[in-house]
């Protein structure tokens, strides 16, 4: 088969479509002939070496994919050959084909397509792993979502909504907010020009976020305890701002607030099965009856994964960006 | 009545028994004879006007005390004059009178005299709702308690053992620390002659802890952060080591662990009563079977409560120091 792998680690060039050996299933694992990939921060990191696949994982970069079940290892019941599959991975998605724990299979939503299929694994497990499973998002609770308009950002949006939430969102233009509206954001906060504690509790007289989901880490660590509300929860899922950051204790104390910080891909396998299991009740019927769906920015061919990265580091895309195996 | 006052915050010789009006109890309120109340670090922090009552609550110190009921305001039910109960206080338990919201009263527990009782409710209910309620340990995971001598420390050992935990405590002497033995510490450190994250590591295989209760704040935060397990959860109580500490997210996000800080006082008054009622419920039995028994350092007449805080700021006792009603 090809993958995407990378010879040395450097910019989107890195990036080298190449002929590789087949992967095969073990015990409880199933092989997909992949449809579409689809592009996360983390690949980025993977790709310039900061973010080493955890062991066991595939070389080859890639979180999610959508594709067709090809062969079945020892021990997997519940799937069979030609099943249409969307699947969260450990890596290997920029790829033919790859290997997947049957855990971590999901059906492919009545409402879509196979190929925006591969859309979905990554950012719902995250988000609903963080904002739900973790952090309890309860109906009538307000919601920040810091880069509203990523594709983890456009998914919290419209799960928030869907449970009976409010929800406020950062980003850097006004199209970008544009777009948050669209998909139910009720408070729009351009942080290139406003400041979202302020503008958070402007939105909750005076109360902040119930929940913050954050992909920015260190430089926001401040600013996000200051905007939450009394008995208030942050989730950190990415350190786009830095990994160290000063935490004011008192605040959190006064407020009697929590802060978790979480990665999907290094989970155990039984942590990752239980999250794809609680997003097949609660989200898929969401996406099945259309009320929740994900937002492509665009789809470019496999093979140019370097030109996906340009345009992820760009930061002008709103949603997933698809690779199509050729 | 009489009370403890403090007419200008300072040393322990700032606390002033002195004769002051009568408190009368409001809708859902009782008025309790207090027989003995129990000192706090937060008293402390009180005398020396660093942390106010919250808005309506008394202005004298005290949060917990044992009792008889004298009077029930409007509204009250399923208490009677005469009961013999402790209390769970916003403030004033330093005093011969005191008011308590209904939810925050407690039965004496059938193994215990009523001035034992004071030691309970502060301690069991901090405990209870950040080691059990926030942070969720469970049978076979490993406890860390800093400060394992003191009051909450003595009472952590004892419900996480009753609950089947693994407890490593840490304390500044030998003697304290052969107490926390007694009531089951598994795991001694020595935190003037050992270094917590190692010895916590050693003695779980290298995993850690997978909840630290912490009374410090800054200073061991990131010490702290170290020594939690993957998917570990360090509940702060106490800031005695500062405000304002470095966190590193990345090693937070890497162990998918989370940071809780509450303060009891100030949670309002129907967050305070879910906690006594799961208290009462959770905890009452272990104590009613003598499985669990407050700790008690020694008795001192309420009038002499500024020795009392000597003997706290002193750090030498093990347990509860009570204050024993004239």
């Amino acid at each position: 088969m090809h993958a995407i792998t990378i010879p040395e680690p450097g910019g989107p060039e890195a990036l080298v479509w190449a002929e590789v050996p087949d992967p095969e299933p073990g015990e409880g694992e199933v092989l997909v002939e992949v449809v579409a990939g689809a592009v996360n921060r983390a690949d980025v990191l993977q790709r310039q070496g900061f973010y080493n696949p955890p062991p066991g994982a595939s070389p080859y970069p890639g979180l999610e994919c959508s594709g067709r079940i090809a062969a079945l290892g020892p021990g997997v019941s519940g799937w069979a050959v030609g099943d249409e599959v969307c699947a969260l991975l450990a890596g290997g998605g920029y790829a033919e084909k790859v290997v997947v724990p049957a855990g971590q299979l999901l059906p492919v939503p009545e409402s879509l397509d196979l190929k925006q299929a591969a859309a979905l694994p990554e950012v719902v497990c995250t988000v609903w792993s963080n904002v739900f499973m973790v952090s309890q998002l309860r109906p009538g609770e307000t919601l920040l979502v810091h880069g509203g308009s990523s594709g983890i950002g456009t998914m919290a949006i419209q799960l928030a909504k869907a449970v009976g939430a409010k929800v406020a969102v950062t980003a850097g233009t006004k199209e970008k907010l544009d777009r948050c509206a669209e998909l139910g954001a009720d408070v729009l906060v351009n942080y290139r020009e406003q400041d979202f504690v302020a503008e958070v509790k402007r939105a909750t007289d005076g109360a902040g976020a119930d929940v913050i989901l954050d992909n920015m880490g260190a430089t926001y660590l401040d600013r996000n305890v200051q905007a939450l509300a009394p008995n208030g929860r942050l989730a950190i899922i990415g350190m786009q701002g830095g990994a160290k950051g000063e935490l004011n204790i008192g605040t959190l104390l006064s407020k009697r607030a929590a802060i978790s910080a979480t990665s999907l891909r290094a989970r155990p396998l039984g942590e990752k099965a239980a999250i794809v299991a609680a997003v097949r009740e609660h989200v898929w019927p969401l996406l099945a009856s259309g009320r929740v769906r994900p937002v492509v920015d665009r789809e470019l061919p496999m093979p140019e994964a370097a030109e996906a990265h340009r345009v992820l580091e760009a930061s002008g895309h709103v949603g997933k960006v698809l690779l199509v195996a050729p």
